[in-house]
């Protein structure tokens, strides 16, 4: 399922082949939350280039549930998306934006955000989820400490993120579906060492590191997707979870890391905040400029109201090449919905674009 | 500027030919309320095929205002679309959406709707505003009575809106604008002809029915209609404001009106109401069967949750190309803003495509 193409210093070029097609890495993953990236359909999500998208199972076990979900057949079926996607196991979801009930080696019961209505998620109702959803590939349920907790509940955290990730195998369907364990172990080296050392003995498709881009300083995170890198198999695939900023991935492609997904270009995008290139992408060394190749562009400014030109002249989106500067302002400025749509597609198109270039600079 | 090519019975078959671009009629013109068709792109409006859209002066008068109107040099340059533009005068705004301070023969002055802010809009202002927007076709400043006025004030509407009218042409720049009366007179044939006389005197580019599809009952508005085409003059075109449903307009267009705007389809769509063909439209006879030739489908309703076709069979735009039932009522149940944008597309798509088929039919 994967195959490591060339490897360059730490940094990798490789190729994930999945039931819905050929995934080339480094690669971005746009979010599809709730079966859409928020404001684009998903023949926009295609335009832009994307290879796969994530989809967030929490979303759906809540809405339309488990059994409307087996009825429809899964995430391809009821969105028309027909290239991979990746499912989450819920785990985040349960800890992050619902109410906690209850917490038990069993699982945990939680009230959905949008009723109180009672969930029970486990690493068996998340297999059984994940089966339903029909993702090429779907991650372990996990436990997650938050960014600031202490070694104990780490070590804890990850000790049954362990336990959970051995239900997750043993449970899981026989469907072809690739199933990810996740290293967890917050910011100390020993702690994801033993996540790992325990994930490998189970065997898994593939690796995500979680449980960072939760609110960790910026360096203790690289210092454990270095550390996780250097321990983690070779021929497997590594997928860092949630983070991040474009130079962080950078950085991450960098130490070893073969897929992301994140937040922030959409949510940055419905708050008019567009990332730009300084340059042309294609003549960034990102060895020699990791960090320095793009600003923040804030398109309602005003000081934005009379500029005719494009947002991004070094873009290749319709949002560049149709949307004058002048114009977006005047859009988020009196509030129309298209703004958002309009900036949501050149900051994932930004984010594409990363990938292809961090992925030709490795060929 | 305005070619009749057929006539059958009182319905028109003609073309306008704007410095943008040629209008064939009869044509439904999208909204454009601040310079977007909600939830659309520009580049999205020309696909659904659109041959010219309704900008509102109103609100392009409170943002981003006349100056900075000027300074952007216009609708086109702003928004980047390059078919022709009808801006309406801003008095049915004016009436409908702020508070009015004071109305006198000079012109109204009002509360903007946004910040309470005092603005001024008069025969004159309007025309200046609606210069500087650069419009293929502006409409004269009119007093609108609402849809429940007594004669006395249907009367003192009609008779200042001539005489705004006569000071419109008058301020009017001698830029190659059109310029559009509105025929005024409430309910009432006789303050109709009036209106028509009075503005035949003046003279004008063409001429619109105003104040009606404003809460006066359905029966009464085809009778002013078909009363003012018989008083119209031939040669120049006709603009029906504000309505309406399906059945509406193709009455209207068979009682001679050319050009047609609403909000209906995207105010629907935002709603999740769609507008789906019985038949195939191209089969449908619409002087035997001028009403019973569409059902509304609601798009959020339950019983979609699991019908994968698409909307409308009949329909070639891309929502029913692309996004089966199930995922539309998914996107509205979950609350996705793109349900909104696809929902629209079909809408707008389902009012151009009438109109192409009561082209055809006229031919």
């Amino acid at each position: 399922m994967f195959e490591l193409l060339k490897t360059t210093g730490s940094a990798r070029r490789g190729r994930l082949t999945l039931e819905h097609g050929v995934v080339e890495t480094p690669i971005f993953m746009p979010i599809a939350t709730r079966g859409a990236v928020k404001t684009l359909g998903m023949q926009d999500v295609a335009k832009l280039g994307a290879q796969i998208i994530l989809g967030n199972t929490y979303h759906f076990l809540l809405r339309p549930g488990l059994e409307a979900m087996k009825k429809m057949g899964g995430f391809h079926k009821l969105t028309g998306w027909s290239k991979p996607v990746l499912t989450d196991s819920g785990g985040f979801q349960v800890f992050s934006l619902s109410k906690i009930n209850k917490t038990s080696e069993e699982g945990v019961e939680f009230a959905s955000h949008i009723d109180g209505a009672k969930v029970f998620l486990s690493p068996e109702a998340s297999m059984e989820m994940q089966a339903a959803l029909g993702g090429d590939i779907i991650m372990q349920f996990d436990d997650v400490a938050s960014g600031i907790s202490t070694r104990e509940r780490y070590e804890d955290a990850m000790e049954r993120s362990l336990r959970w990730a051995k239900r997750c195998k043993e449970s899981k369907q026989d469907n072809g579906q690739n199933l990810f364990g996740i290293v967890q172990g917050g910011t100390h080296e020993d702690l994801r060492t033993r996540s790992i050392e325990g994930l490998k003995g189970i065997g898994f498709d593939g690796y995500a590191i979680g449980g960072l881009s939760v609110g960790e300083p910026r360096e203790d995170m690289y210092r454990m997707v270095e550390h996780c890198c250097k321990k983690l198999p070779t021929d497997k695939p590594r997928y860092f979870m949630g983070g991040g900023m474009p130079e962080e991935i950078v950085r991450n492609v960098n130490a070893g890391v073969d897929m992301f997904d994140c937040v922030l270009p959409s949510r940055n995008a419905r708050h008019g905040t567009l990332f730009v290139w300084k340059q042309d992408p294609s003549t960034i060394d990102f060895r020699s400029n990791p960090t320095d190749f793009y600003e923040r562009y804030h398109a309602g400014a005003e000081r934005h109201a009379f500029e005719d030109g494009p947002i991004d002249p070094h873009c290749d989106c319709d949002t560049c090449k149709t949307v004058s500067r002048s114009y977006l302002r005047h859009l988020f400025a009196v509030g129309e919905a298209v703004a958002e749509r309009h900036a949501t597609i050149h900051n994932i198109r930004f984010y594409l674009k990363l990938m292809e270039e961090l992925r030709k600079s490795l060929e």
